[in-house]
C-alpha cells in the first residue's frame, strides 16, 4: 500500500511539474527579467522529491473538527441560531455521510477510467479532470473560479486525496455537493489512492492547551476563549491563537539554517545564518499584537457566507517578541533602501507539492529601524513554541499575521512580491459586490498593516449581567490597528450610539507610528431603569487610531468574498439581572 | 482717534502681558525642565509692541459675509431647508440686526463703568469682565466653558472689539445673544474702543479668486465649487481652497529670515536661513494633497451644530510642492533622530498679542526622508501665493493642513508640542457623547494623519442628471487617505448600499507610505428602471486606503464637537432625467 501510494504521488507530482516551474516563472516574468529559472526549477524539483510522504488523513478527524467548531460557535452565539454556521450545523446528519460516501462509491451510470486516461487531462485546452477516491471529475469550467486559485491546477489529471488532506477546508457539506456535480465517471480501483495515517505528515503535530478551541484540526488553527484576553496585557504563550496553513514541520535547531539571498541587482549574494548566528546578533524585543487577516469572521458570515475558517474575535494575541533585527541583517549583507524592492520569507511548513509556505512585506518596512521587524526566538521570553514557528519566526510589527512567516527558513529581497498563493491569492480585499464570478486576485493590495478594531471580550454574548451598586455593568475588551497607529479611544455605547462612553485604556507609553501592541479597555456603561425593565441591552465598541480612522459601523457594507478585514462595530447582546 | 486707540489697545496688551508670559511657561514647565523663560518673556515682550496696530473692523463686512456663506451652502445642498445652517439663514432678519446693536447701546437698566473699574476684573478670584462696544459683560462662569479655550482669557478686563475683529467666528446671532445673557453694565462713552479700517490688520488681504467661495471673509477661509476639483489632477493654484486663521501678513523676500532653534539637549543652536539660503538647497518635490481638519463640516453640521466654519467638501487641494528638505536642513544642524521631540512651527501671521500662529509635528516624521516634510516656496511650479504662505510654507504631506504652517518664520525642536492654541486646543476629536462642560482638550490627540476620506463631485447634490444610452450615470470625485496612505478602492452605490460598484482610480505610481496625493476616480453606476421611474437616487462614495480603514458610514457616530475630521460616506441625491 505504502509504495503504490509514492508511486501515485510521485507521478501526479512529476506530471504536475511544469505547472509549479511555469508558475513561478510566470511570477517572476510579471516582475523581474532578471530571474533565474534554472536554479529556481531545480530547486523546485528538488524539494518535490520531499513531498512524496504526503498522504490523506483519514476523514474520522474532520467530523470531530466540525462537530468542535460548532460547539465553539454555540459557545459563542448560542441565540444565533439563525447565522448560516449554526444551519450547517444542524444539517441533516444522514445527508452529511451520505456526501461523504460519494466519491468512495461507484457509479454504475458512468464509464471507468484509468489513471492514465485522467493523467492526459492536465490542461484547460484538454479538459481538467480530477479524481477524488474513486470518482472522476471534469472541473474545466469550475477551476478558473476555485476559491483557492490556480492551486487546484496542482491535482489537473490527478487525484485531489493528498491535497485535501492538507487543504482540510474542502471538507464541508457544500464542498462535497458542487464536487459530486462534476462528476463524469469512476476511477479504476487500482489506481485509487490511499494512505496511511503513519506517514501522514500531521502525525507530528505539537499538543496543544484544552482551552484553544479549534477552528481547524489541519491545518491545527485555534483561538482562546476570548473572555480570557483582558486578564493579560501579554497574551500566555499557550492561549496565543494558532493560525497554521499547513502541517507544523519539525526543525533540529542545530541543524537549522536560515537563507538570505538579494535576488535583485547585479549580483546575488548568499547567506547563511545558523540559529546561534542570529542568537549572537544584537537582541531586540518588541510589544506586538498579532491578528489573523480572518479574525472575527463568524461575525461576517452571518451577513453572507464568506469562504474561511469561521474565526470568533480571538484570532488576536499581544505578545513580547525578542530576537535580532531584520533591518541589521540587510544592512549586513549590503542590502540599500530602496521602495520598489520586497522581502520574501519561505517557511520549513511545505504543501503537497513541497512548496513552501511564503509571504513577502515591502523592503521599506524590513529595511526600517523603526518598523521593528525580527527575526524572533523568543515569545513572552520564552523560547518559541513549534506552533508558533520554532525555532525562528519573522516578526512583522502592525502587519497581518500572514506575513509573520513562522518556521523562517528562507528570506528573499526581489522586486517583486511572493508569488505564494497566500500573498497573490489570499488575504486580500474586495468591494462586497465582487464575487466569485468576478473576482480578480492580481487588482486588489495584499494585506499588510491592518484597520483599526475591537472586541468587547467580558461580558459575553447572552451573559447575565448584574447591575451594580452604582447602576453600572463593566465591560472590557481589547483594541489595535496595524502599522504602529495607537489607539487614542475606545467607545461604547448601550443604547445604539444615542450615549458614548469613553473606556480607560491600559497600552504602552510608546510613540505614534510604532505602538505595536494592542491596548486593552474597560468601560463603566450606566444602565437605565428603562433598560433593567427590558432586562436585555446590546453593547457596542468601536475604536479610533491615532490617524483617527475609525471602525465602519457594520459588516453589510464591508462584506468580502474571504470574509477577511472584518473591523465593524462589536455588537454583544447581554441579559441584565 | 488713532492715538486713542493706540493708547487703549495697548494699556490691554501691557495689562496681559501676564498672561501671555505664563501662558508660554506653563507650557513649557510642563514640558520642559530646561526652559529659558527669560528669552522667551523677552521675545514676546518684544513681539507685544509690534500688536499695537490691530483693530477692530467693521461690522458691515461681516453680514455680507454669513450671507455669501449661506448662499454657498443653498448652492451645496439647496434641499436642506431642515439643516441648521439654512435655519440660521432663515431667522427673523430683525433679530439679528437688534442683535447687532446690544452691544452698541446703553442699557439704562445697569450702571455704567469706568475702563479701570473694569480693569481690576481680569481674574476668576477678582472675577473677569470684558466690554465690547458700550456693554460691560461678566464672563467668570463662562471663561472656563469658552470654546476658544483660554484665549479669552487676552481680553479679561477689557476690550474683546479687537479680538473678535481677528477672530470673526464670533459674529453670529448666537455668540451675540449669549454675550448678551452675561451684560452687567456700560461702558463710560470715553473709554470705549474705536478702530479705522487704515490700520487695520485686514487691509492688505490679497485680491481672490472670484470662484473661492468664502466660509468667512476675515481671516479668509473660502473654498473652490467641488464640481472644479475632479478637472485637475494637481488643483490650480488660484482655486486652492484657502484657510487663515489670522490676517495675511506681508513679508519681503529680501527681509525674510527663518529661525531655527534646538530648544532641547545642552547646547541651544542658532541658525538663521534666508530665501536665497533656502533655494540653495537642493530641491525636491512631492505631491501631496492639503485639506483642512474641518473639510465637509457642514455635513457634520446636520446632525446637530458644532462650532467651525461650515466647511463644504472643497477644503482640499492636491498640489505639486518644491522646496528643501527639513530633514536636509535638520541633519546639517546637528539634529539626532528621536520619537520623543517634535518640530514647532511659527507663522508671520500674529494674533492681537503679537502671538504667531504655531503648530507642531513629531521630529520623526520631520527627520524621515520619506515623510517629505519641505520648505515649500514652490506650488505647482510657482512660487507660493501670499495666500498660501508667501515666501516659505511648510508642508507636512499627510498631515492635517493645520500643521502646514505659512509665512513660516520660525522652527523649534523641542521635547513638546507647540503651545499654540491651535495644536493644544483645537484640531482634536472627541466621542460624539462630549460637549463643551465634560471637553478635556489636554486628554486628546492632536490630529497629524489624516483618516480617508472622499467625496462626490459630480454630479451637484439636487443636479438633474441625464442617464445615458447604455442605461448609466457617471459620478466622479476626489479620494485621500493621511500618512501616505494610498487609495486602493472606492466603491459607490445608487441603492443604498445593495449593490457597490468600484470606481476607476487616477492617482500618482508611488509607493505606499508615500503616497500624499488625492486619488480622482470616476464610477460609472447603472440605473434601473424602478430608479429611472422614481426619478431620483441618492449615490453613496466610500474609500478604502492601503492599511484597509474605510470610511464610517454616517455622522451620527463620529460627530464631535469641534466638527473635524468629518469622513462619514459621502452621500449626493441627484434628479434623473
Amino acid at each position: 500500500m505504502r509504495l503504490r501510494l509514492v508511486s501515485t504521488v510521485s507521478r501526479q507530482l512529476q506530471r504536475h511539474r511544469w505547472f509549479a516551474t511555469s508558475a513561478t516563472q510566470h511570477g517572476h516574468e510579471q516582475h523581474n527579467n532578471n530571474n533565474n529559472n534554472k536554479e529556481q526549477g531545480e530547486t523546485r524539483g528538488k524539494r518535490f522529491n520531499n513531498g512524496i510522504v504526503y498522504g490523506a488523513a483519514t476523514i474520522g478527524g474532520i467530523a470531530a473538527g466540525i462537530l468542535l467548531f460548532n460547539e465553539l460557535d454555540k459557545q459563542r452565539n448560542p441565540s444565533s441560531s439563525s447565522s448560516p454556521v449554526v444551519v450547517h450545523a444542524q444539517a441533516d446528519a444522514d445527508e452529511e455521510t451520505k456526501a461523504r460516501l460519494w466519491h468512495s462509491t461507484k457509479r454504475e451510470d458512468l464509464p471507468t477510467y484509468s489513471a492514465d486516461d485522467v493523467g492526459k487531462h492536465n490542461n484547460p485546452e484538454a479538459g481538467i479532470w480530477i479524481t477524488y477516491g474513486v470518482g472522476v471529475y471534469d472541473v474545466t469550467e469550475f477551476a478558473p473560479n476555485h476559491p483557492g486559485g490556480d492551486k487546484i491546477m496542482m491535482a489537473a489529471g490527478s487525484a485531489i486525496d493528498p491535497f485535501w488532506s492538507i487543504f482540510q477546508q474542502h471538507n464541508t457539506l457544500e464542498v462535497l455537493e458542487l464536487l459530486e456535480g462534476f462528476r463524469i465517471g469512476n476511477l479504476n480501483r487500482s489506481d485509487v489512492a490511499v494512505v496511511d495515517e503513519k506517514d501522514s505528515p500531521w502525525s507530528q503535530e505539537p499538543k496543544r492547551h484544552a482551552l484553544l478551541k479549534p477552528a481547524s484540526e489541519r491545518p491545527f488553527n485555534a483561538e482562546p476563549p476570548i473572555g480570557l484576553l483582558p486578564d493579560h496585557f501579554l497574551t500566555p504563550n499557550e492561549l496565543f491563537y494558532v493560525r497554521n496553513h499547513l502541517p507544523v514541520p519539525t526543525l533540529q535547531p542545530d541543524e537549522y539554517e536560515l537563507e538570505l539571498e538579494v535576488e535583485s541587482g547585479d549580483g546575488k549574494p548568499q547567506h547563511k545564518l545558523t540559529l546561534e548566528e542570529i542568537k549572537a546578533l544584537p537582541k531586540h524585543s518588541v510589544t506586538a499584537a498579532i491578528m489573523c487577516g480572518g479574525n472575527r469572521r463568524s461575525e461576517m458570515t452571518r451577513v453572507k457566507p464568506v469562504k474561511g475558517l469561521s474565526w470568533g474575535a480571538g484570532a488576536v494575541g499581544n505578545a513580547k517578541w525578542s530576537g535580532a533585527r531584520l533591518c541589521d541583517v540587510l544592512q549586513a549583507m549590503g542590502v540599500q533602501p530602496s521602495e520598489k524592492l520586497h522581502v520574501i520569507f519561505e517557511g520549513a511548513d511545505l504543501d503537497p507539492t513541497s512548496h513552501p509556505y511564503g509571504a513577502s512585506i515591502p523592503l521599506s518596512k524590513a529595511m526600517d529601524p523603526r518598523g521593528d521587524v525580527l527575526l524572533a526566538y523568543e515569545m513572552n521570553n520564552e523560547p518559541l513554541s513549534r506552533d508558533h514557528g520554532y525555532p525562528i519566526r519573522v516578526i512583522v510589527p502592525g502587519t497581518v499575521g500572514a506575513r509573520n512567516v513562522k518556521w523562517l527558513t528562507r528570506i528573499i529581497v526581489a522586486d517583486h512580491e511572493s508569488d505564494s498563493h497566500w500573498q497573490q491569492n489570499d488575504y486580500k480585499g474586495f468591494s462586497p459586490s465582487t464575487d466569485w464570478d468576478t473576482v480578480d486576485f492580481s487588482k486588489s493590495l495584499a494585506i499588510q498593516s491592518m484597520p483599526v478594531t475591537s472586541a468587547i471580550c467580558t461580558p459575553m454574548p447572552e451573559e447575565h449581567v448584574k447591575v451594580d451598586e452604582e447602576g453600572c455593568i463593566t465591560a472590557r475588551g481589547y483594541a489595535w490597528s496595524g502599522g504602529g497607529r495607537r489607539i487614542v479611544r475606545v467607545d461604547l455605547t448601550s443604547d445604539g450610539g444615542k450615549t458614548w462612553h469613553v473606556a480607560e485604556l491600559e497600552q504602552e507609553d510608546l510613540p505614534d507610528g510604532r505602538h505595536y501592541g494592542w491596548s486593552l479597555w474597560t468601560a463603566r456603561l450606566p444602565i437605565t431603569s428603562d433598560q433593567k425593565n427590558a432586562q436585555h441591552i446590546e453593547i457596542w465598541a468601536k475604536a479610533v487610531d491615532s490617524a483617527y480612522n475609525v471602525q465602519p459601523e457594520a459588516f453589510e457594507h464591508i462584506w468580502n468574498l474571504r470574509g477577511v478585514l472584518a473591523n465593524a462595530y462589536h455588537k454583544v447582546k447581554v441579559k441584565l439581572i
